[in-house]
């Protein structure tokens, strides 16, 4: 891993890196996040916060811990299970898996919503179109019709129809304040973090230690090879889990790791 | 820490983030960078370097440790006993410790050269510009007459009159290709890098393993305390440095940390 910093990210198109690349994870994470910028759908401190997970990926050793692949498990149970399952979606989750979030939307029949740290009517209708260019019919977050309690006027606007109403919550990428808040409504929180001792991961029902462009498509492996899975059995897979060991063997990786 | 990732950083101008902030540095920071890509002073990767930098400091405890304070003390006497010092300023260095670079300078008699990884004429001179504006009065790096051997064409473009004949050279925040050519030049070379993993720390003759916002200031500070100290003294403290100790040190602090 000694050539962490020594990558150039500097093409015009993500076909141009080459997919054997040691480096291609990180590499086409950045060119991502970097192209989300340019175009408005990423804010300036995105690209602060995806260095920073890029960090913690870096001493995970880039790759899904088999604690995480079942905490991904555990999430797609939840998700199948949920009455009114909602992604949440914000500049950096659009910009690094427009599509990938659909495919998972699809496969647990979830909505997504648009919830931005820095909301901009220009940045919501970007994200927003940015969805729909990767195949989203149905993007919520522009009505903004209700509130979450206890959190600051502009980060706590959502839809009614939406998170408001939503049992489970998948939160990728989301700061404390409001993966707390959300916590305090009751909803049942998937919560994707590299950090395991950020707020986020340390509040969720399902702390997923993972970098998002692993995590979501094996979110969705799961669930499609779940969907025929009955009620029983998904109870039992949601209440397999451990959340503390999780954060624990994640900690534990990056300790070891380095 | 469990606050790292829950801090606003909006503000129009660092006097308005209260020093007495528990995250005051990493506020700061982030604003410098956030501006600097602003000013097209940081290449938009350079907020993802800053992000992987604050992750490391973030496990570092945010703070010198006693081997980074040694380092520091030890580059400082470096930069005295040099016939031809030099500080190289990339894109994130002229963001966030311009005067302090200056300072350095000044305070050891140095040159200052602007060196970038992403090289277009306007950002060459909006970095001198900005140096100049924080105190520099020569700032090198525009005639771009040598060549760095063994190393692509952009990135090996150096002044014959600076770094191409510097003896002595600081490259903070440098990525691995470009260390390990200067090095290979016979340089004594002093970097600062918070992954004490990375390759230019690896290859450095004295890897600073702090965050530059402290470091930078603190060399200042050992280099005004050593002005008056003869030669013998300064070789002394430079051949007490034990590399891979403060490497080893830098570590375990993140190791434990954590």
């Amino acid at each position: 891993m000694s050539e962490y910093d020594t990558v150039s990210a500097e093409v015009e198109h993500e076909d141009e890196i080459p997919e054997d690349h040691p480096r291609y994870q990180d590499l086409l994470t950045r060119h991502r996040i970097e192209k989300g910028v340019e175009k408005g759908i990423t804010h300036l401190q995105g690209m602060h916060a995806e260095g920073r997970g890029s960090a913690f990926d870096y001493l995970l050793g880039e790759e899904t811990i088999p604690s995480a692949d079942a905490a991904e498990r555990v999430a797609a149970a939840h998700l199948l299970l949920a009455d009114h399952p909602v992604l949440s979606i914000n500049g950096n989750v659009a910009a690094l898996v427009p599509g990938e979030m659909v495919d998972l939307a699809e496969a647990v029949d979830a909505d997504l919503e648009v919830n931005l740290f820095n909301r901009t009517p220009e940045r919501m209708q970007a994200i927003a179109d940015h969805l729909r260019e990767h195949g989203a019919t149905n993007v919520k977050g522009l009505e903004a019709d209700a509130r979450i309690p206890n959190l600051d006027h502009q980060r706590a606007k959502v839809d009614e129809a939406g998170i408001y109403a939503a049992d489970v919550v998948l939160v990728p990428l989301e700061d404390g304040d409001r993966a707390e808040a959300l916590e305090e409504m009751g909803k049942t929180e998937l919560v994707i973090d590299l950090n395991p001792l950020s707020r986020s991961p340390q509040v969720a029902e399902v702390p997923i230690v993972d970098n998002i462009i692993r995590a979501v498509p094996n979110m969705t492996d799961h669930a499609l090879e779940l969907a025929d899975a009955d009620e029983s059995e998904l109870r039992k897979i949601v209440a397999s889990f451990d959340r503390e060991a999780a954060l624990e063997a994640a900690e534990e990786r990056i300790r070891r790791g380095l």
